[in-house]
């Protein structure tokens, strides 16, 4: 469950006021170019404490390469990538190892495991998430030599579009105690047709996997998403001429296999269940309480989800690109 | 890419215009009663051959049973399911050797495998989805004895919503040689709380991959899906009493574990690709043309899914419920 | 648990005295040439009723190929194949419904499930195997047509090594209401170095659990075996040269990956434990009973498990030729 | 590759002469007892520089806990283990960098790879282990709990047999700069009967595999292993009684499943390869050369492949165990 991917697989571990955390790559060929310098960058991206917008918490997140890399380049052995957490507070938590903050794991973490790791959420904190750009930097590296290119987009925030105008929501909500969701847009260009496989393992069965296995997504969209329901067949159908597709509303995906074209995805996130404002909850004697969640919270993980989501689509891909190569040796 | 699932894991086969399709289980437990009866009417919930509104393919869908059950129980070993093919009409489907259908995997599968087989699809037909049902079926039946029950309902067709006015609009469509696709909701009730893991193998991650895998997914949300993106979150996180949660936006999960309110899945269907108006497009020595698709199609793919979304939702909860089971000895 | 293999997975089903044994061939490559002719030659090694030294049970085991295959060539869609069972005599049985055979699953099976079929072993019958070859098989040409040939002979049966001693060996103990063991050797010639993979997956441990799989072995021997636990490593080494190893007390295998020399694997295979001879046992009530098992055995497994090992060698090894395909793009 | 177990699934990564080596556990229940003084003792049973009969290499092997353990307790998160390399010695191996030692991985890696780490074999060294028997004694405790002990004994070195006879066998090889093989039996008692899978997933199918994956081991016995092929039926069944079996020919495993007697595994292990005697070889250029092998080597590796093949059993065990348990809710 913490392992992801067949070929280029990744095993995250770690919580969010534990001593550190990280992944194992298996499954990297051997030869590639590959120091801290190509990963900071992207978690540099995802770390909080970098402005008003984001938590508060200031973690360098310097990540360590503990083995797969000899004389900078990959030797085909197991990654082991190790970020150290610095700041934990656990203090600022204690008040939930009682609690269960509503919109969090914590109440079914309770009931799935009999007990859990109540500082700033343990293993469910978007803390866990270091572990999956650390390694999706080592996929985006990957991929960008084989000229596969990722990228993602704020699409809104909390309904608004534009820059000031979404920052300006963010802060807003800030203030009032509260937080707000929005819509972020992940594409790929430089994809070769045929990465995917049919039935259970199309591409875009493993990318909504993927995506909807980042805290705090709640719906998937690929290509034209949801308006396809409200089409013609001859509207949505995407001719072929011998120039290529004349429109994209597949997103780059058909029959589960790549084409050739931009694969193109959106994600749902949902605003941040830490919120200042008073919620009503329970205990976990089941009494009846108020919660005013303290601790260092982004107002909106929108920001700092996209490296997450580029990571996760870099992910997929790297795996996909593996899977079809041993067949065309 | 074939088999589904990690404890109750499903192996389908067959191609539309081949011998046969079927589906082999591995890993339902031993005891559970159970005959082709058991089977046979979520088969024909989704068979062809039924009603004006889908295609006229008069497929009788008998299942066979060939192992793993014995004097009326499943002993353990696995389940093999046989379908046979009886109306295979190839010649139907001549002209697909050498033109690609816009919509289709023809383009995406010959670029992958370097050759496929065009009659009606082959594997990338929605008759590969009769394995799926008939293995959703003991997925569906097992977890009704353990209290849970999937259905699925039609929330619109072409922007349309009740019954009428959806069948007015699917006909409409035929009658236009076109298509249209729609949005469906599937729901569990009596899941208990816990089912599901952390991180990638969170209950709505593998839902959404389950869905995405069906052919003519384009997306898919979980509770409140892409709405919640334009929420506080004060109006979004659902408060919980000493009675149960107060509401349920989340749609029954949460940090990826069921919380024991309802799961709540859409999904949206694009429009059927095969339409009888006429289509650009290439034939695989790169020349342009243009294709009318002949053969007996279905001007809109939404009921027929019903079945096929309620088995693939069956299959991640038993896959998760007797993954759960293991850690509750 | 009945699925084999990570790229070239196999999924077999089937029961000795249900309606059919198979196998679902999922990950082939497209574009290999493959009709039934491919398989029935090795399926008819395996078979019964040849000889007076073999179970006169008389299965023509007439292979079906349902799917995965056009018009001559694998598409890289699942090959699902099925073989009838033709012979059922299970009234032969019925005193095994409540007894258990020493020696055989039955015991373990019922401790495991709370039932079993009966007859003839069910699933736990050499009945299964039928799959395997099936599906080896299939690997077998590929491989053959890569440069990699299977090959296996009995190094002795009983102590007795020669083929008319064997045969009197194996016709004695049958006359005697006896059964013996012995010990056969597989050998791949033409594997080229570097399939395998460190630590878990070497080629050696794959091959080890591939053959313990098989059922009735109780050894394992990769290269000079149990015999280098007597030697000093100066002997042991194989000296390297720049015509090759000057030796083969490896077996072809170095550090879990192949080193371009002969692949030698020796399994030591017992007694079939259904014999004539009266033997004490309990029924499923715990009463102690006398058995003699009546029905169509073999007196001595050891020349049928020949094509069983070298479908399961070969199921190894193609696995492995595509795992590292996938890395030499 | 470095991944073993489906539900105790464990991870190993690190090279010998890397920052580090180590394992992370996915999937342990929650709610075990565990700190690095369950896990140091088993380690310190593998570690070199405890006596003239191992390797002087003395590394302390101290493991750090960093994810899945709160407050004393597992949480069901992944348990990250890690220990530091302390004594790294890479001028020791300089010569490596360019011959092949015989008997090694060097040449396989080198022709899988291109490329290799060749300071002390870098993953393909015995220190790899460490990570599994760090995790292997998290197995062992919860095994324990569950009433199942894992012991292992020398049987052989170099063919003697008895403590003293033994150790005078190591020293005399290491004196005449050569090495000496030996052979090692596993026991496991308080298995109850039931684990394991029919088919490919039988126990003694998944220790084979996993005995065969430990360096060095060149054979694998279940029960009486080779010596069943000299035996009659009526001679290697184990009789049936209300007291249980009569005898353990078979090793506690009928039909892959276990019984409920003892499981018992004997494994070959050749003389370690690095060896001060000079060697015939080739340098990566195809040279002829000769090597003598310096650095801190073990004269025998016998003893310490113990603990490492406990942990293998044990890991092999955990895992049917879980499997076996969501079967029996």
């Amino acid at each position: 469950m913490n392992t992801f991917g067949t070929n280029f697989r990744i095993t995250t571990f770690g919580e969010s006021h534990g001593p550190a955390v990280g992944a194992v790559i298996d499954g990297c060929p051997s030869g590639l170019a590959l120091g801290t310098g190509d990963i900071q960058p992207l978690l540099d991206r995802r770390r909080p404490g970098t402005s008003a917008l984001v938590s508060p918490r200031d973690e360098l997140d310097r990540v360590e390469i503990l083995s797969g890399v000899f004389e900078g380049l990959t030797t085909g052995m197991p990654i082991a990538l190790l970020v150290r957490n610095e700041t934990q507070e656990p203090k600022d938590y204690e008040e939930l190892r009682t609690l269960f903050r509503p919109g969090h794991a914590d109440f079914t973490y309770q009931q799935k495991y009999g007990c859990r790791d109540h500082r700033g959420g343990g293993r469910s904190s978007g803390r866990e998430t270091v572990g999956r750009v650390a390694a999706g930097a080592v996929a985006i590296k990957f991929l960008a030599e084989k000229g596969i290119a990722i990228s993602g987009v704020i699409v809104s925030v909390h309904g608004k579009t534009g820059t000031a105008a979404i920052e300006a929501e963010i802060l807003a909500a800030k203030n009032a105690g509260d937080s707000v969701g929005g819509i972020v847009e992940i594409t790929a260009r430089g994809v070769p047709a045929g990465l995917g496989d049919p039935v259970f393992g199309k591409l875009d069965a493993q990318i909504a996997g993927a995506m909807m296995g980042i805290g705090a997504v709640k719906g998937v969209e690929i290509g034209d998403g949801f308006e396809v329901a409200g089409r013609f067949g001859s509207e949505n159908n995407d001719p072929i001429t011998k120039n290529g597709f004349a429109s994209n509303h597949a997103g780059g995906i058909l029959g589960g296999i790549s084409s050739g074209q931009e694969i193109v995805v959106r994600i749902a996130v949902k605003p941040t269940p830490s919120i200042a404002k008073p919620q009503k909850t329970i205990d976990i004697h089941g009494n009846e309480a108020e919660i005013s969640i303290k601790g260092r919270h982004d107002p909106c993980i929108v920001p700092r989800i996209l490296p997450v989501a580029e990571s996760m689509l870099a992910l997929v891909l790297i795996d996909s690109w593996l899977e079809q190569a041993k067949y065309h040796r």
